[in-house]
């Protein structure tokens, strides 16, 4: 037995601490045990003296030691007192000298889902970043009230699970809402309640792939889509779009293992796939054997007539799935999304599920099934429709009086943003990082390829932006060309590689 | 041209429906054209005549028309009136007639994610089915009370995500717990929130490993983990654990890549891991650069003395780390864990959770800091804390005095079950599904078992029950292991099989 090499009476208590007196000498005690000068072997005094040396109450002396008696730093030995640990010779010392102290590294699967590109944001930027909702007009009274519902109610189907698939309230609602408003054909036992729409495309890349397989992505296309099949490990193969529709015929075009779309209001192109294309899409899934997973991520907002319904209701080979959310018609904080399966899927879904852990909290999905079925949805929808008609069509305009010369920017009947593509060959990363200095966000086009040589221009999301706000964004954007004008300036931009946005 | 072959007489309206008059006009012509029995060029009756013929407003079929124009069913020919679109022709007969109408299937690594074993849970039972909190005594006033304040607070932070790592204020209240709660050192910034435990054992599992890694899985050892690895693509190596503890010398154990543990109450046997074990895991893990996932999921409940500090506190290389979820202590379906990563890890998490979307919504993760924050976290563990001790307690003299004969059921330090392991070669998977009939849902040791020869017994969560349920369920068991004693049977179970439970 060594004795203790340590002048107990060193340790000061820090009586105006918010950490208890027990917990400090636990702590420092801890410490010296672990950093070798208190080793194996060394005798601690006993409660009474180490109290007296302290100043401390002899309760708080004890209650330390316990603490470290349980957690096997010290041991009492009878007729000696207290002492440390003689187990824990060994490790202890070598934890301190001869290990190498270098960390471990990420995966490299890990290191390619943590590179891929993203947009941050921030708060006090006029935010052009397409995908968001105005939020100025969300009902959050009503809301919180159902919210504060739901919490109270303690009953059991929102407390426990019983299925992963989302709560039967809310799996109901929407069934009954995407029959009606996008003409999806489907039974509330195909719905799957997901956080997010980015959740369902995530779910399906690693359920639907396996490492290796091909998938079709539209080019451009959706930045989040990629993201989720690269990180299910997929080789992906450009579906070519244009204003002229989506190239079905490229005889480049690999057989697919999944064909990821978004044909209500292609992203970010804003065209609308034909009826026609719709159907020899589903030819062509045939002929391969493919999933199509169809994203209608605003759907929702035709400016126009009604929406244009969804491919699901053309399947009858239950191939497609359709990808929906709430994040862009009520706020996108609320994370949830759903899925609806072909029923085959269902259940092999609800053990992934189970696995992933991308399912909502019961209590948000049983007050938002409430805010669905007591019609504050449909007449929110209603009103944002109406808001964002007005705001693109006022977009619109000062885009044409102020802008033309360097952007054209067609309406869209469809959507909650508007694609301008340059008339000058700037580079959209370059006119992006000058835009933010003056105080506007908004996401360069040449981001949303994938395989090809970029095009250039600006994704305008104006949801979010009040009148006065897009004024001046366009006002600040008319600015920011003037600069690019005045630079001469234009680097081509290497492909596939991002500029920091910040 | 052709002329419409079908008799628009026979269009039937139902008035009494749901279903508004034009969107059932829209429906059947539709699912004529679709089906073929309206080919193209087929000419549809004028909006007049078919109204008439229907005995509807006209404005209902101009409307039904309109539809199917937008979305490119019908088109208009000058001086002829409304056809079905020629444009449909191939693809249309081509989908009705000679395509292979098989499904697709799910990956490989989707069936393997999808047939993860799993207990299903039942509403009526009495339910041993460990790891669910009692939520009878949650304060569900108060956490109403403040989610409806956090939602009607409309504040940008509650909004819009600048952040996927989670909401500041959570991030600040977790840290300052685990530190005082678990001994664990971090910063605010280490801390990211997740959509439960299991989430972020995914997450890590897709981060930290690739295919092919190897990963050491305590054995016997949690089925989340498993499930989580396997799904990840890791091999999966047994660190074997009995109430001697963990077996870290074990020679034929593989190099890792990451290990996972449950050192503050082993998951399913309870034993905790001493001091110098942990020592010597912190050095075998610094010999192979190997990551330490330690899951912490219950190591609030001790019942004598606190509860021993985590790993992650003795852990000076940055390689541990620590997963703690509210799931445990407030409710599960609260979908709230969080993982403390080292912070060279947060930025690369934050974007794969951008495209995994395993992030709580913020309402929520608002009103649990404020729960935190104002102490009705800390006052509801304590109480628990008593409950449980006080349920175990009861649990253990009933076992003691009804069921010995058949288990041993030593007692928990910590933890909210308790493991009985069978006296006699009983099949747990068959006594569970007995117990089931008997109205008792208890899961059977076995199924923790992912390499070696099962162990037989009886996980027992007891947390949820009262005492008269725990009478109840003990009684029930009794009658269970009467029946097996009488048929003096028993069957070796086939290694990792499982028989399904419901």
């Amino acid at each position: 037995m060594s004795r203790a090499t340590l002048p107990f009476d060193t340790i000061t208590i820090e009586r105006s601490s918010d950490v208890p007196v027990h917990r400090q000498i636990y702590d420092r005690l801890r410490s010296y045990i672990l950093r070798g000068l208190l080793p194996p072997g060394s005798r601690l005094p006993s409660t009474r003296d180490f109290a007296a040396t302290l100043s401390v109450a002899r309760n708080s002396v004890i209650a330390a030691y316990e603490q470290l008696l349980i957690e096997g730093y010290i041991e009492s030995k009878v007729g000696f007192g207290t002492v440390v640990s003689q187990a824990l010779g060994r490790s202890q010392s070598k934890l301190q000298s001869t290990l190498p102290q270098r960390s471990p590294e990420l995966s490299q699967r890990g290191a390619m889902i943590g590179n891929q590109p993203h947009f941050g944001r921030s708060p006090r930027k006029l935010n052009f970043h397409p995908g968001y909702p105005e939020t100025e007009a969300f009902p959050f009274l009503v809301w919180s009230r159902l919210l504060a519902r739901r919490a109270r109610s303690r009953s059991e189907d929102i407390l426990t699970y019983f299925s992963f698939c989302g709560h039967p309230d809310l799996r109901e609602a929407i069934a009954q809402y995407v029959a009606v408003a996008r003409g999806v054909v489907c039974t509330p036992q195909q719905v799957i309640v997901v956080t997010g729409a980015q959740a369902g495309l995530d779910l399906l890349a690693r359920t639907l792939l396996d490492p290796g397989d091909t998938a079709w992505l539209e080019e451009p296309g959706y930045i989040g889509a990629r993201a989720a099949l690269l990180a299910g490990g997929a080789r992906i193969a450009p579906l070519r779009v244009s204003e002229d529709g989506w190239s079905l015929s490229d005889p480049e075009l690999p057989a697919p293992r999944l064909i990821y779309i978004t044909p209500s209001c292609q992203w970010p192109t804003g065209v609308i796939m034909r009826l026609e294309e719709r159907l020899q899409l589903l030819e062509l899934a045939s002929h391969y054997n493919a999933w199509i997973v169809e994203d209608d991520y605003d759907g929702e907002y035709r400016f126009r007539g009604k929406p244009v319904s969804a491919m699901q209701g053309l399947d009858s080979s239950d191939r497609v799935i359709y990808v929906g959310t709430f994040g862009k018609t009520l706020f996108s904080s609320l994370r949830i999304g759903y899925l609806i399966v072909p029923t085959a899927l269902v259940e092999p879904i609800d053990r992934a599920l189970a696995i992933t852990g991308q399912f909502a909290p019961l209590i948000m999905q049983g007050a938002l099934a409430d805010f669905i079925r007591e019609g504050h949805f449909a007449t929110h929808l209603k009103r944002m429709r109406s808001l964002y008609a007005v705001r693109q069509a006022y977009l619109l305009q000062l885009c044409t009086t102020q802008l033309s010369e360097w952007m054209n920017v067609p309406a869209n009947e469809s959507g909650i943003q508007l694609l301008g593509r340059f008339r000058r060959p700037f580079d959209d990363r370059c006119v992006a990082q000058e835009a933010a200095l003056h105080g506007i966000d908004a996401q360069p086009l040449s981001a949303n390829f994938n395989s090809d040589e970029p095009q250039h221009g600006l994704l305008l999301g104006y949801a979010r932006l009040a009148e006065r706000e897009i004024q001046a964004a366009v006002v600040g954007l008319g600015e920011v060309f003037h600069t690019f004008d005045a630079q001469h300036t234009m680097s081509r931009p290497r492909r596939g590689k991002m500029v920091p946005q910040h």
